[in-house]
């Protein structure tokens, strides 16, 4: 870290901070610039309190230097890192796809889903059983049953299973029936909840919150790393701005900037993303072309009648001209998208 | 609720889309403009999945009419809640400060702490034993030995104690020790914790999430409310926003505007919400000149070896002269900051 | 526009409200909800003063209806306007390519860039000759020799010059000189020059400012479209977010939506967008992907050594393998990157 | 600054590096930390082009640490600057007080204003004469017809002029008439523009950009500084945030971060900073209470048939109250607001 001292520092305020560099057992390197004293502290400033340096006498400034994340990095493990359940793969140039509905609401509804997001090409199956909602006068979903439902059309097509948890409590049963568990937006930063399922034995989708920074979001995926669980996705859905046209603004340079700091998969949800549907089959092409590894996208076989999120779902004859035109542009940056195995379609 | 039709809407477009809405059960009467069509919706349309119908055919946009939060709603009650446990009040002409170390330390540091910042005029002392940190490499809390200094601490003091809980098992514990229960921002949508501290029996300081706007931050108050709770404590701590030079950007504009739309009393964190030290009087006097009904405020004996958010926390003799100044400024105003009694102090 | 009254809005303050309505010349529709009254007030409300509406007694809301911009509109003039010049082409299927320095520096960077960008696949050349620097401190350009290097750059690769004009003062001379006059994101609202720009004569690029809507930007569009200049290209540069590890937050959904409300071409420019040349390839893919009918982007001899941008500004090879990629993205969506005519190569 | 390298940086990237610095002119000092290299540039490094560094053999990032503005800073002139003109004052303790009309509409209307206002306790009068507006559409301004009428008002009552101006071609003019040369948030970075009125011979009231920087805002402060006018206010007026329920986000804590950065006083608008009258009263106060040293005010005699911004205008009777309860809160932190001297009443 570097402390960046006030022009008019004291060589008093200079020793002291000096030696609390010292204190916290890393190496101070005092440099004097033509306007301002710097003192660089050289060692693993991570474990550090150095924050609270900010308020030491003449210091204007604290500068980190380290990315506070270490497992996540990709300058600890260069090679990246490709997630695999059933016949889903995700990473290191294959574009595995999820999809299906925002919520199950009954056995024809997944089930339809199900088979036509298959037919399309997707090898995972999207579907929330425990639904977080804004207001608790929404639809809160079916729960077990749901999940019981989830496991019937894993069971019927072959598709893995993605599915959000909420709270610890729910983790063991989730991870009964579901292949994947994703952590939603809201709870990035539920950080009881990132350690139970950094030890459930399953891969997880790591949704980013709406307003994290990557270091935080990759911070949130050190937690579970640190439990032993190696699979985590991260999974961008679109950060909070000012702009009122799409419910919130999709940021793809998370794609290339998260394969240059980090070895874990990128996955893009155009569906939050945008929260419009005909935004987007267009923002679905532009993740593969920006090189995600992965989308998660929402489907239902009625949208207008859909109990949550219809105003961005596709319609199937949408999801698979979208599919269609996704595989060709993978293609065209030599990438592939992952599909079935031809005997199982 | 208003829906907009695209300018060629065709008749039978509309004629479908007025049969939906008297499908959720409300009234629909068909404006013809002249360039447009609206449709509005009149009923409660709370339950409707009125999102859904932004897909339907010749729709342009949905436009909400109804705020969607009831309980919470100044219109369902008129006169504005006050919440008191202790000798500490907020809410109805009363400000009152809570104030203490981000961190339980140790007993030495939160006696001091509760003993200073009774002294300086607070009426509730804060301090954090379980911690939610961005990393995983940083200091955790002391857990239920720092539930226990607090529980001493308002033994010595009389102060109402104020602490966080994170997630739903450790709701019961939490509510054994302390008197308010805190809503860390990051949990703001943790709706099983929502649900939990609706039920604990105590009050709750419920932080606004980073970036929630204030209709998901009332519908989150609404998830404590329901479950029977009534004595919630809306507290602004920060926005994220593109500026750098604070954490957070805390935009005070909250308390009038809330004062509107809620009964419930509003809390200014000019610690988070500053994210400096040197930042926190003035937002502080400023919280009040605005019509806050309290103040949340970090005081650490030595901020420089804080364990955590040094360089936010005031030290004994900045909080004394910071609560004199908002004494003075309460009374320019025709308000109070609430004290203890004389006997106790 | 709607008018939402609030819930207790009197009879009185009802018709009082209707009658201002009328005032404006618009037809009011009086529909009483369950729990409020709304005015729908149906005419052009275009030139009403219809915000300050919002103080009228009783009043809660004013929800306006129509889009405030009407040349710019889709629902005006539904077929795709295509921009050409010299040999660029943008929009209406066909993608045209600008590439060059962020400042003409000399006579030699310029002429290398210019052919290097032309043998690339690139149509046009841009240079900054007024630069708008955030410091005074700053390189500002090397003016109306800058525009001559221009013109001379022309005169040998036949592609077209996109420059950026400042000020009202200097819009003739950087007309004489250039075949597409560029507006700045820190210029999108200065009206004085987007008027001057109308009449000049030439295509213009104008560039969304960093926290302008959609909706401010249609609306400065309009302000050049109204002087009769109906070659505008909507140039998206990236927003403003707390996002920090890109210089800004670029929204490819601008593409799709743009595309959804507005006949006009829509240009990506990727290296602003993201700030880092290391994000500006597969940004430039991705924003082809999206649809958007043209890109911008920052290429220079020897970026560590430029005069402004050198971070976010492409080599020759990166450029050039960036626009083979494009290429290929653009023919996997069935759309074509517009080149030079064989004979000019 | 601070140059990080990468992890795996080779000592031939590293010694690259360190002789790009010296060909800066700066010196530089490498320090070998345990996981990466640093080198730190000593020296005056905003002439420098330093931001073509990052994209060097092996950069990782740079690190500004110079503050790039100089004539604005406190470092330079640690004592407050106090603009003053007629019995108007801003800075160094006292608080003055701009309020009128957004728009001068006619004679009536300016002078009821300007007498309301002056009784009220303001010694200076906005009210603008060329109006920048988001729409085309939207009433532009009574122009010189308008500066007239503000002059008549000046002759009447003694209060200071203040009104914007949005070129280069009607600085003078605006000049010939106004006290107060005010830049508006469209165009803080119209960079001819802040030239100009850098040598206008007025003092200037500069509003910052929506979704400026701080540092952006005081480099644009440089530019007019540096022209030789050394009275420059900087004004407050709301940053563009996702909080959708305020036109703006106004963050006071502006105010002490400014006074520990520049010498330049610091206004505050809470009409264009919340967009709503019925919150502007409360922020007015506020600012006054973070240590504000002007406040700049919309106030008209109908606000509900203003011709423009009538939303966020105050009534007389309302800027009557709100003053009295500013100056209360002013006495209560010890400063003052500044009045018209007791003949002129």
């Amino acid at each position: 870290m570097i402390i960046v001292m006030e022009k008019n520092a004291t060589p008093e305020q200079i020793a002291h901070m000096t030696e609390r560099v010292q204190q916290l057992g890393l190496k101070a390197h005092v440099i004097h610039g033509t306007e301002r004293t710097v003192i660089a502290a050289v060692g693993d400033e991570r474990g550090a309190k150095k924050e609270s340096l900010e308020v030491g006498p003449g210091v204007a400034e604290i500068v980190p230097i380290l990315a506070p994340y270490k497992v996540a990095s990709r300058e600890l493990k260069p090679d990246p890192t490709q997630v695999q359940v059933l016949d889903f793969k995700a990473g290191a140039g294959v574009v595995g796809v999820i999809a299906g509905p925002c919520s199950v609401e009954s056995e024809e509804q997944i089930l339809s889903a199900a088979h036509a997001v298959k037919r399309a090409g997707a090898t995972a199956l999207r579907g929330g059983a425990f639904k977080p909602r804004t207001s608790p006068y929404s639809f809160q979903g079916l729960k077990e049953v749901g999940l019981k439902l989830l496991a019937l059309a894993r069971q019927e097509t072959g598709l893995a299973v993605v599915t959000e948890v909420m709270s610890t409590e729910e983790v063991e049963l989730v991870a009964n029936y579901a292949d994947v568990l994703q952590i939603g937006a809201r709870n990035m930063q539920n950080y009881r909840l990132l350690e139970a399922v950094g030890n459930c034995g399953r891969p997880v989708l790591l949704k980013r919150g709406a307003s994290a920074t990557i270091e935080e979001w990759l911070l949130a995926a050190e937690y579970i790393l640190n439990e032993g669980n190696p699979n985590v996705m991260l999974c961008e859905r679109g950060i909070r701005t000012f702009e009122g046209h799409t419910r919130f603004t999709l940021p793809l340079a998370t794609v290339p900037y998260l394969h240059r700091k980090t070895h874990l998969p990128v996955i893009i949800d155009p569906s939050h993303g945008t929260g419009h549907s005909y935004l987007v089959p267009d923002m679905a092409i532009a993740a593969v072309a920006a090189g995600a590894d992965g989308l998660i996208i929402e489907v239902h076989p009625t949208p207008e009648t859909a109990m949550s999120d219809g105003y961005q779902s596709l319609t199937f004859p949408q999801f698979e001209e979208t599919m269609a035109r996704c595989i060709r542009v993978a293609e065209a940056i030599d990438k592939s998208v992952c599909t079935m195995p031809v005997a199982a379609t």
